[in-house]
């Protein structure tokens, strides 16, 4: 059987998203994006009502493959619980690699556009809650079986995790390079177990 | 004694600095820069050759800041040396809220401009190395008296902290709140101390 062909609006969202990735928000022109889709204008209007909506549903499309991703590892029972979340971020390194290490849409987004904004502003900080809400799980399963101290505390430990992994990320996007992503795995691991 | 009046070009960078910070590279016009300073436009391209060599001198001074702020605090021989790196970040987040937590320029324009621009990737990645090698002389001085493991690496630890905090950055621009700097601080120095 053969994959039904995307809808207009699927194609135009998978191509909007390594143009942001790369470009950013303002360097996304919708004539590159159209050119790029053989949409034409009319549409895209059809489907999205300006380019603010269109990258909004973009981050919607980005965010349902991170929790598929997060599905995928953290429901993983053949895991120790910190290595479902450590398998998490290294199949997100698999992609960002794919993807020319671009690093993450979320951060690209959040600093460009937070100070001006508050639409984006609160969308990119309330994708990072929802991830760490999905870290917490497994960490909560870790401090309970002994793999974390019993004084640690999960909801700290997971948004720490998302934190310093977005600042590695944009390390990883200047240097074109995955090893400060394995760097600051490598340091969260060791300390989360530590303290 | 009055100070000197500042230069049009200083004028035009320490107006800039605060309109890239809130909108970016792309979000900021010229048009409100040289109607924020009264500056016309002739005289700004007397004094950059364009906006790119603008925004690229605004960096230059944003890291005399920078580096200004490490002299202050990395000399500081009445410290022990991690309070002195403690010490800096510390003094960069007063500067954050005094900016209305904005983050940090770097994190900023590194992810809005990384994808297409290898001047600002290879500008910001610069900037980020040169704060780390600063950090390494306290981290070594640490690790001699006994302060951190005779194990650690102070070049890895330097560029982990510096990563760890961008992304805690953009985490304090998005909730703007100096909290998720705050816990990045405490996770990494007790981390640090003890890994």
């Amino acid at each position: 059987m053969m994959n039904p062909q995307p809808s207009t609006r699927e194609r135009l969202i998978a191509s909007g998203l390594p143009l942001l990735l790369e470009r950013g928000y303002h360097g996304l022109g919708l004539q590159a994006l159209l050119a790029a889709t053989g949409v034409p204008k009319g549409s895209f209007y059809h489907h999205f009502r300006d380019k603010e909506d269109f990258a909004l549903q973009v981050v919607d499309a980005y965010m349902r493959e991170v929790h598929a991703g997060l599905d995928a590892c953290l429901d993983d029972a053949s895991l120790a619980p910190l290595d479902r979340v450590r398998r998490f971020f290294e199949m997100t390194q698999q992609v960002y690699q794919s993807q020319g290490y671009m690093g993450c849409l979320l951060g690209g987004l959040g600093q460009e556009l937070a100070g001006v904004s508050d639409t984006f502003r609160k969308k990119i900080e309330t994708c990072f809650t929802g991830i760490a809400s999905r870290l917490v799980v497994c960490l909560k399963e870790a401090r309970q079986r002994g793999d974390l101290p019993a004084t640690s505390d999960p909801p700290q430990l997971a948004a720490l995790l998302v934190d310093c992994w977005e600042g590695a990320a944009l390390r990883s996007r200047l240097q074109r390079d995955l090893a400060p992503l394995d760097a600051m795995l490598d340091f969260y691991f060791r300390s989360a177990g530590a303290s």
